[in-house]
């Protein structure tokens, strides 16, 4: 008999989630099922923490008691007459016991999380549709082209009441003449989308999209038909479809780690990197996530994750209102993360670990390689020169990075979390891919977007990150300090020449949302209070610099709004309770309003002095796209900053090496003449 | 005979430097002089457009007419009588002539920039000073300690009318046991700060350091005798002097570039990379500045420099109102300058770049590697995946760093001009060093800092940069517009589902000052009305981020905040004239007010549309001091992004290669065996 014993924070192997879907299956006999997703159930806080307290001081035994492990299984069970609907069920599993330890309905007034084999229904009902293919028929294609449909979420409905499993579909021509099948068919948007009911399996509707200009009406009176792209144009990416070809000039630039990496792992999920520790995980919902993160040997975050996502679209004309994804939550990224490929998403000597995810069988597949885990060079981390000596001391900014990345139809994002040497761990989103865009008619331009290429106008839109932050100061009772840099008025007794500022630290008591203010270097510390820094006397604390970007814009009124009011504050604190780990609750797709999420959280008015706190920072971009987004938007880049205030006695970094790197080479870059006479 | 033909916008070699003083020396007879700094006085711009025009061109003949090749020549004259006091002069000469074209003469309202020799001389002052060496005496320092003195500039002088030349000392203690002329000795700071009158060539006062805490009056009552240092304690960074020695187990990790780099130089000032186009100088009042930036053939700037710098202190106690820097305009960085070393400040293969430096005599002297040139991969550029036949097209960010590096005394700041593939130019700047620490009580805390050690308190202050943007988009008639992004509310006929946000374009008409508004998700445009993208037919423009960083602090009535009125605003917009270069004015050093600056300039209220404006963008940091920042703080980083906003007509990085790269390596990571049992 194999001994059965993961680590309570690793990820469910393929066996696990085989054996969870088995469990289900055999608690169900008689009923059809289909999966949607399984994923290890994170252990309840209060059984984990004196498992890890015990890993920590090295006390683990074969007898240490351990938090059960447990598989979390989302389902659909069919309805088993035409009369009943079917049920969603999110059961939880119990893998030693081999039980089932409860099957949690999902309440009719939420709908599940979408499944990859919904979007593979949605593109055959469309293919099959009578009523999309008449009007497709309207159209004069050009010769060559047919016709793609980009599976969508159907964004909240717009009727109180109303939860129907909708479901849209965005659609494109494409060139098929050079018969290759990765030719950019986003150059191509046709006006209109069909909205799929996924119950009565059909095509139910097809919204008829306006390409006029700004100055045009906002609604659709004339559908459009007859020749719809003549006024398109290509815009490849793929290197064999560019007119010009790549680039030759760009030489190669090369990351070489000769003795290999400074990092290490143990049982599969525990990373050791430069007296950092943590776990990485992979689930279908969040992605790559990191756990139980020590720095020599002392407690820094619980858990850190990247909770949710919105992206709303600002185009005014209906059905465009519906464009607002929340990425995270719509059904979790599982299937849009990418299988990262050597020497293409990220340089050096590469770790990759793998996810598992399962199909409507709940058929468990290793998806290989969705996080990479590397170091790199950010350029000096510290440097002083004496000025008397002239005797330098530079060091490297070395990070270790955890990396994932994911498509979502036409876009992707790439997170990066980052740990460097000093103490720091940094949060970074990167948005790219390709811009979401609409058929605009010729000659017009519009205020809510902008004409990127010839026919094609991108939205403006927002996209709204919420990364959750659960620390762990030095321990599990922390306190959330505000903290301003505030100026001070001239007082002969106080401030008798003006120079002084204050800093106005406030420790946040309730649970609440709050915000950034740069005008007053706000920043949030994450403090135990009962634990004081040697030498400045200070609680050991984290501090948190919120992006102060953008709020949502949309009218507070509005779906896109009340669908995402995670996105209404910057930093949301809230009391931990197990399980609350999504920013807008558990079921955004097709919601009305954010149930569950933060703002309800909040709304228990927790007292926060000294307990279990969880940090939300929301952060994000309000993209009004360039022509220079198209047709592949280089990168736009947000970074969170965790970083240590008063927790280590020193800087971190101090003994990190300064030695000259000795495969950096001298250049006089005169590789070419000056083709001009000397002047 | 040797043809005279350097570029015009390429710095002054030695053998230009040295026929400047030649010429000055020849027109002053008689004179007793000392030089300040002799540097390439920048051209004027309607001489030096049309030559680029023709050299953009390629008609540049050796016919072509070119500015003058003009040096401008800092000095002081000596008085002739012990009534007469020196002048300083600032001489114009022209090294094609060989003649002097202006002697102007710094107001006697200002001071002159300081010189090295003024500081080594304060050094040498001290050393002799009867008055420091008895105050000295009346302190026990420990056994095999002696006493250093840093120069520092003295800040604003308190008395209107007042301007005298005064340098003030800040003192240290160092531990010359270990016989490391490299020993830390920031860590035994010393309650005095003598002060100098460079005119009397004394100290003619010292001024005694209170360091009680918050509760303890702000005046010094009873000057500190006995012993000081006794609660202070060691804090190394070299290498050799630290405890525990270097950590071992961070393995090398480089960067190779096997065929070389993708950049090219040309007449020694000239880079070309990736369809940019740029000269490099050095000055040693800005350091590095690149201008004519042009890519593929187009203008985007026609200067780019680091203006200027102010670090004010916030500890309320005298004389500490008098620590704020103009690390720019105190006295140019000129010597401040770090020498890079291969392999230490950057890596891959590195083009270096020399400058040139006086002394008093006016000898010049090439200052060696000031500069360095290199390309670095900053992750994925632009990503995306085809979700229907999972062909992922990935392309690195690779980016071309322009970097200089100076030390002040105990602090150092990099300054990196990126360059990117996607058309965007970044302005980094990272501040590290030793922060400014006092001596303070045992068991002491103060509000204005933090005790980053034993007996050294870290004073609180602020670090604010401008950066100085000459734009050039297409041409020299620019138009700057301040784009905001903002809610609109929910209406039947115009915002129907309250998704809509609009983009407001204002432009700015009239020099001023204006601030970031990050929750308006402000940029500034800096468009060129009359050249339309062809795409989108929005006017071709470059867009600037404001960092929404925090302003200057101190009282606006303070002489802190006078001195730096460029602090005050995040941007401003002025019209162009000739040499005006420095956003603090000419002449900050012990200024009382900011005389010349961004809002003298400003204040003409000069018309902006489609003018030669010039943008000149102020962020920075408020530094709060952590532990962490001791006893060489990790860099702080920033950014200031400049960003094609449909200048082109698609992603100009959509060309670049997604070859993968063939130096990388897979690991398991499992170097090392688990030492705990497996769970």
């Amino acid at each position: 008999m194999v001994e059965y014993a993961p680590h309570p924070l690793s990820s469910l192997s393929v066996e696990e989630t085989s054996l969870a879907r088995d469990i289900v299956l055999a608690s169900s006999p008689n009923e059809v099922i289909q999966f949607r997703m399984i994923y290890r159930q994170e252990p309840e806080k209060a059984q984990l923490v004196p498992f890890l307290d015990l890993e920590h001081a090295g006390r683990l035994t074969t007898d240490t008691p351990r938090p059960p492990r447990l598989a979390r299984v989302h389902y659909v069970r069919a309805g088993k007459s035409a009369e009943r609907k079917a049920d969603e069920i999110e059961a939880t599993v119990d893998l030693n016991k081999k039980n089932v330890v409860s099957k949690d309905v999902v309440g009719q007034e939420f709908l599940a999380g979408l499944s990859t084999w919904e979007f593979d229904a949605l593109v055959e009902t469309c293919k099959e549709s009578p009523l999309l293919k008449a009007r497709i028929a309207q159209f004069s294609l050009p010769d060559g082209f047919d016709v793609i449909v980009e599976p969508w979420p159907y964004g909240g409905m717009d009727q109180p009441g109303d939860v129907r499993r909708f479901f849209q579909g965005l659609c494109f021509a494409m060139d098929r003449r050079s018969g290759n099948p990765d030719a950019n068919y986003y150059a191509y948007p046709l006006p209109i989308i069909p909205v799929m009911d996924f119950e009565k399996n059909e095509i139910i509707r097809i919204d008829e999209l306006a390409t006029g200009g700004g100055d045009d009406p906002l609604a659709v009176t004339t559908p459009k038909t007859g020749p719809i792209l003549d006024h398109c144009a290509p815009a490849e990416y793929v290197p064999e479809l560019l007119p010009g070809g790549t680039r030759k000039d760009l030489k190669p630039l090369s990351v070489v780690q000769p003795q290999g990496p400074s990092f290490s792992i143990k049982d599969e999920s525990l990373v050791e990197w430069q007296k950092w520790r943590f776990r990485v995980s992979f689930n279908p919902r969040e992605g790559a996530v990191l756990h139980d993160i020590c720095y020599d040997g002392r407690s820094v975050l619980y858990r850190l994750s990247i909770s949710e996502m919105t992206v709303p679209y600002a185009d005014p004309r209906a059905p465009f209102h519906r464009k607002q994804a929340f990425d995270f939550g719509d059904g979790g990224i599982g299937h849009a993360v990418n299988n990262l490929a050597l020497g293409c998403d990220c340089l050096g000597v590469i770790k990759y670990f793998d996810g598992v995810l399962v199909d409507a069988s709940g058929r468990a597949e290793k998806a290989s390689q969705v996080i990479c885990l590397h170091e790199q060079d950010d350029g000096i981390g510290w440097k002083h020169t004496n000025w008397m000596t002239n005797r330098a001391v530079s060091t490297r900014r070395r990070e270790l990075v955890v990396q994932f990345i994911i498509t979502l139809a036409n876009y992707e994002y790439v997170f990066n979390y980052k740990l460097d040497l000093a103490g720091a761990i940094n949060v970074e989103t990167r948005a790219t891919g390709i811009v979401s865009v609409v058929n605009i008619d010729p000659g017009k331009t519009a205020p809510w977007g902008n004409v990127v290429h010839p026919g094609t106008l991108a939205q403006n839109h927002q996209h709204i990150f919420c990364v959750r932050i659960d620390p762990a100061v030095d321990g599990h009772r922390n306190t959330v300090v505000q903290s301003d840099s505030l100026p001070v008025r001239m007082d002969a007794r106080t401030n008798p020449h003006g120079n002084r500022y204050e800093v106005v630290d406030t420790p946040l008591l309730t649970s609440a949302g709050f915000d950034a203010c740069p005008e007053a270097n706000r920043v949030f510390k994450i403090q135990n209070l009962d634990i004081r820094n040697p030498v400045s006397g200070n609680p050991v604390g984290y501090k948190i610099d919120p992006p102060p970007t953008q709020k949502v814009l949309a009218d507070p009124a509005s779906i896109q709004a009340k669908r995402g009011s995670f996105a209404k504050h910057h930093l949301w604190l809230t009391k931990y309770r197990d399980h609350e780990l999504y920013a807008a609750g558990h079921y955004p797709l097709s919601s009305k309003a954010e149930v569950g999420g933060v703002a309800d959280m909040v709304a228990r008015n927790e007292d926060l002095l000294q307990e279990d706190v969880v940090v939300w920072s929301c952060f994000g971009l309000t993209h009004n796209p360039r022509v220079e987004d198209w047709p592949v938007m280089p990168v736009e880049i947000l970074q969170l900053h965790i970083t240590p205030v008063d927790f280590f006695t020193a800087n971190p970094a101090i003994d990190v090496t300064s030695g000259k790197d000795p495969a950096s080479k001298l250049t006089n870059g005169s590789c070419c003449r000056s083709e001009q006479p000397k002047l």
